[in-house]
């Protein structure tokens, strides 16, 4: 993977607003505004964490504006977290007062079941409960990262190394997990052609290649083995896969809304496999994090302070933004 | 594989009329009607086989009446051919006069590419060559099955083994192959939970479900690791995508001319994989015969006679077959 850049490790869901303690969305068409929530009590597995960087996912706007189903207002939403352990739960082994930690989109699951006993918690079999906009096991709603503090399960706390600063850290947590987990298990490594559709940071690549030109299909065609692609609209599968090899596969992990059209000669006839991919488990998402520390990666971001989060917003929607706001809840 | 009884290894692609030497079809929208041919003279490295037996396939039918494209009228239809060695070329060392032996979509491919050095010929760089109404490395129309004999290189026949009758092996070189490479690709095998989709024999498995029932969707949701689709019209992919569970494969073998719609959802929540996949290489095709023979598989089929050709098109159109028409050269 060594021709992949943080670059590559944001934009891939694609990424409210005035100051306060929490900025939350108030309801669906409204600008985020400050409210004060309360967190629940630090249990004996509970680490509380002060949240320094909180990274701005697309998905925060679908889910303030009631895009992805009616939510529960307010909400407070981000689920790009990286901070400070402020206080540790009785039996907290793994956490101690002081540590550099991160959240992404996951805060609990059952725990018990296979795909959570496989360290895949995103595939829980009851359910894992999303970071925001979520319903806790307690049955009370989740209020995310874009806060002041945040109590969370150690098991659902990952270790953010030395060598990665938490503002550059915090949208690994859910942009960078999501295109990491596909390159791993679609076996990206020495020797893979590999190509990212969707990243605003393609540019900054070598290879380069504008797909807005048709001839780039020509060009291209059956030269990679593995295609992910980051894009939350509808493309034109037929023509991307086309860009495979015999046995290519090609991962999508945006959702659009609307089905894509796809035709069988285009997976059948070279043997061709459209995957989908959707965050990681936890060891997972700690393994990105050690790599991306081990490889000097990081996201390449804009950071803003709380005022500017519904002017991001804006900028998310008219794709103006290289890669990724961070809000830094230590300013303004 | 234990569940998987010949009927599974045969309609997948789904499956002409007057008696003769070679039908042929002589334009599309006509009949086929006998004609005589010519088979190349039998060169080093050739061997002529004496033809038993010819499988009916649904792809004949797309073939003689030019749905796949112009057809080189006349065209002899046929790519699942059984029979016994009649004459060998000076150089051939694997068959010897009176060999069981099969043929299948291929007769040549280039033998030199990466795909053709793994016994994938079926992905030749080059183009491989199909038997039928295809153009020979030589510029010459090849002429398939429905024919007294052919004369096919050595590397593109297979040996069927002695347990195996000639009958039931013939649908096993192009259905049985094309339903086999998928299910060995993609580990089917003990623990391994498999689905076939459009199978008239699915009837005949003891877990056999009426898709035409919108609650078999619900009670089967998320139940299958592996489902080969042999459906040549569009289905519901999203719906047979939700009998999937996590990490679950829906492999489409049938080539529907529109395209497929698909929610990207359907893969991406559930880190699902929609795969193709196209018949398969000689090695593996010789591995899925001894694998019928060792299993005692063979296609169910309706055996009918040279007269019966066109007939037996117009029921394969109608679905009215039980499931291969093997057309017995030695007959009438």
């Amino acid at each position: 993977m060594g021709a992949f850049r943080l670059v590559e490790l944001e934009r891939v869901v694609d990424a409210l607003e005035d100051g306060f303690r929490h900025a939350a969305g108030l309801a669906a068409l409204e600008p985020l505004a400050p409210i004060t929530i309360e967190r629940r009590d630090v249990g004996p597995h509970d680490v509380r964490i002060d949240i320094k960087y909180a990274g701005i996912c697309h998905s925060d706007i679908h889910t303030v504006r009631g895009e992805w189903g009616p939510a529960n207002y307010p909400v407070v939403p981000g689920h790009e977290i990286a901070g400070v352990v402020a206080e540790v739960g009785s039996a907290v082994t793994r956490f101690a007062v002081g540590d550099r930690v991160g959240v992404g989109c996951l805060v609990d699951s059952c725990g018990e079941c296979d795909s959570c006993l496989r360290g895949e918690e995103q595939h829980c079999r009851k359910g894992s409960v999303l970071t925001d906009n979520g319903i806790g096991r307690d049955g009370q709603p989740t209020q995310g990262g874009y806060a002041e503090s945040i109590v969370v399960t150690e098991r659902f706390v990952c270790r953010i190394p030395d060598g990665l600063a938490l503002d550059v850290a915090a949208p690994l947590l859910c942009a960078g997990i999501t295109t990491y987990a596909p390159l791993r298990r679609w076996g990206a490594g020495p020797g893979k052609r590999v190509a990212v559709v969707g990243l605003g940071g393609l540019g900054h690549l070598a290879e380069y290649h504008a797909t807005t030109d048709p001839a780039t299909f020509a060009v291209l065609a059956r030269s990679f083995d593995l295609i992910v692609n980051t894009v939350s609209a509808a493309i034109d599968l037929d023509a991307y896969l086309s860009l495979l090899d015999v046995d290519g596969v090609l991962v999508t992990v945006g959702v659009p809304a609307e089905p894509m059209s796809v035709h069988a000669a285009s997976v059948a006839l070279q043997r061709r496999t459209l995957a989908g991919s959707l965050i990681g488990g936890l060891p997972q998402t700690q393994e990105m994090l050690d790599f991306c520390a081990e490889h000097g990666i990081g996201a390449e971001i804009e950071k803003i302070n709380r005022q500017q989060i519904n002017q991001a917003y804006e900028r998310v929607l008219a794709a103006d933004v290289r890669y990724r706001f961070v809000i830094d809840m230590t300013a303004g």
